[in-house]
């Protein structure tokens, strides 16, 4: 894309209001549009890297057999008071509204009763089973304080996985291959190596739920890290009897501050036997069916990331979810060159920002810098024929020819 | 994908308040699910067929330079308070929310607001006219009654685009471009034919603007075609002076039923000057940014081809939007042949929904009529090593091996 016809700009004055770093940045380089306090649009090169998250996620969901569908935000609070979870007291992040003929409906937060719902169409024998189905889809969550940017925001969008399973057993094989998808998401998405598969408290139907946690200074939780087996606890399970049941130590783990990227919890029939979801067993018995949920925030993902990966200049993407793999800068006068390695780079299927503009040299290369893509191609009376290829991360700098760039990233 | 493998089933229990014939199809067939009146939930078959539409429209809007964003559902009340669509008296389908510290919010219903404002951080200068933007995204509307199913929902996906200009000259270059992208997705969504650009009432900033309405009996609206020109005109400029300055007469004008599936609006400046969106000219003036918009319901228009191509035993999807392109269906007792065309068709690159089920020819073969794929291809004793090849549309049956098939289809 020619960045003369990209309409955002790089900003500089930002709402007053804003304290998270990842917004700060993402406000800055145009990614962002604040609508309000916890509310944010995402712009063309935003969208682009929620697009990129998105499709490494669900590419890791239809492996282990995920069906992508598209639930509701406005929801009919009759099952929700089927199983208690109407109430403010119990859910205290609903956004309510009222219909034309007065009735009043909430805004799902969750979709766990309605996907409930709409497997009571589907689900009735032994044989149906397992289902899993998922979604990315916006959540309201009418949060007190949002200040963590796109990290916690009060509408924002959730990939949300939820299984259907015959009994414990069935259920719980499926659980580890999430778990395994989980791993590979956040491994694809760079950031496996600081991710970790944390344990937290269960519920009635097991003792565990877990949490990907990605250490950050700026998370809102607190983990106890056992590096060698590439685990970690969280708050509620930090105890004597956790720490002994998974064979780690209290002074080997390690504290610190992380944000909850993923988590996966075993939901049991809780959910089934108030909402009169049931199957058929093969010896005529009737049975709850057995649940469980697999989130992840796309957005908060980008936020962690953004959190993680910037430095003074800007924001530093992986290669994966970077709107753009190439930013050309062109600083001649002329625009024969770059233009011809523009074509040859999108001839090649490379996603290419080309930066055609007539700006000063410094503030091309500061807006580079900013804007994060992860690899910078300068052209400019100092390069010759050749270009000069600059890894964002490291700031190690090459001069190539257009065929050796070519080879390089192939 | 193996229908073994689908969760959904086909319902002979419908809602007993559906009366629209695309819901009740759709719901029959497992494509949607109904959260409460007016608000549908798209289940894997349906998400599929709303993501080809949705497809189709971003291809031509990507073609006229339409850079894809994502705004917000939820909408701060100072800029609509600006522009007076605040007031019920106004805007009449408002679902409105609040806050935890007290705040009214509402939910977007449309977004002029939110991107004007949106642009204000980046339109500065007439050098950074036109700009094109548009999304997919969910919106609100609190109808009193919605009883045409999807076609007019509560809360249903739209495609919204806004242009940005200079003038009403630089509007209008554009306002022609966006009416071919127009025709070109109507054309390609398979109504093409049947879709009819129609003159509608405008405003203040030009006589007309335009509605793309599709003939069907269930529409709400009426419209006057001549179908030399190929053109019609909607209730409101059906007038002697309308009719004179298109050229068209009143005796061949033929009144009909039809469904609104887009429409395209010069809004002028009329938002710009509320909102202050403004640009600084080459000579230094500053002025309002000129502004259109352009939507399509997805939604609308999948539900206007299910009332327009069904018969009575089910849906007859046109090739761009089905949700497979081929209904393999397995009437021998051993799957050997079956898997063998289902695995040539996949590598050939093609969609297949493969009923590899056990269950009666009779309910097998009903359920792919009523689902509706293109082309349905069966093995069963009677077709050798050959398949049968039936054509939805017109029930016209051929014998083809799988090589013939695959050319057939290239």
């Amino acid at each position: 894309m020619k960045q003369s016809h990209l309409f955002t700009k790089v900003r500089k004055e930002l709402p007053a209001d804003e304290v998270s770093i990842n917004a700060q940045l993402l406000l800055r380089a145009g990614y962002i549009h604040k609508e309000m306090a916890g509310v944010y649009a995402y712009l063309p090169l935003g969208w682009r890297v929620m697009n990129k998250v998105m499709q490494v996620i669900r590419e890791e969901m239809n492996v282990v057999g995920g069906q992508e569908l598209f639930l509701t935000s406005l929801q009919d609070s009759k099952k929700w008071k089927d199983t208690g979870r109407w109430s403010d007291e119990v859910i205290d992040v609903w956004f309510r509204t009222t219909m034309a003929n007065g009735t009043e409906v909430g805004l799902a937060n969750t979709h766990e009763e309605a996907i409930a719902q709409v497997m009571i169409n589907h689900i009735h024998s032994y044989k149906d089973l397992p289902v899993v189905a998922y979604q990315f889809q916006t959540k309201f969550r009418n949060e007190l304080r949002a200040k963590s940017g796109i990290m916690r925001s009060r509408e924002f969008i959730m990939k949300d996985m939820y299984s259907f399973s015959r009994n414990k057993e069935e259920h719980d094989a499926f659980y580890e291959k999430a778990q395994q998808a989980y791993i590979n998401v956040f491994e694809r998405l760079g950031i496996g190596n600081v991710t970790y598969f944390t344990f937290a408290s269960g519920g009635s139907f097991s003792q565990f739920s877990h949490e990907f946690q990605t250490v950050s200074e700026v998370g809102e939780d607190t983990i106890y890290i056992d590096e060698e087996k590439g685990i970690a606890l969280n708050k509620e399970v930090y105890t004597d009897e956790v720490m002994e049941m998974l064979g780690v130590k209290k002074d080997t783990l390690v504290e610190k501050a992380a944000v909850e990227v993923g988590n996966i919890f075993t939901l049991g029939t809780k959910y089934a036997e108030a909402l009169n979801l049931s199957y058929t067993d093969e010896d005529g018995s009737v049975n709850p069916v057995f649940m469980g949920s697999y989130g992840i925030g796309p957005g908060r993902v980008m936020g962690a990331i953004v959190e993680l990966l910037h430095d003074d200049k800007g924001i530093v993407w992986p290669d994966a979810i970077a709107p753009f793999r190439f930013h050309l800068v062109n600083l001649n006068k002329d625009s024969v060159q770059a233009d011809s390695v523009y074509d040859s780079l999108q001839r090649a299927g490379f996603d290419v920002l080309y930066d055609d503009r007539s700006a000063s040299a410094g503030a091309k290369l500061a807006e580079a810098d900013l804007l994060g893509m992860p690899y910078r191609l300068v052209i400019g009376s100092r390069t010759g024929d050749k270009v000069e290829h600059t890894v964002r991360k490291t700031g190690k700098s090459d001069l190539y020819s257009v065929d050796e760039l070519i080879s390089q990233h192939a």
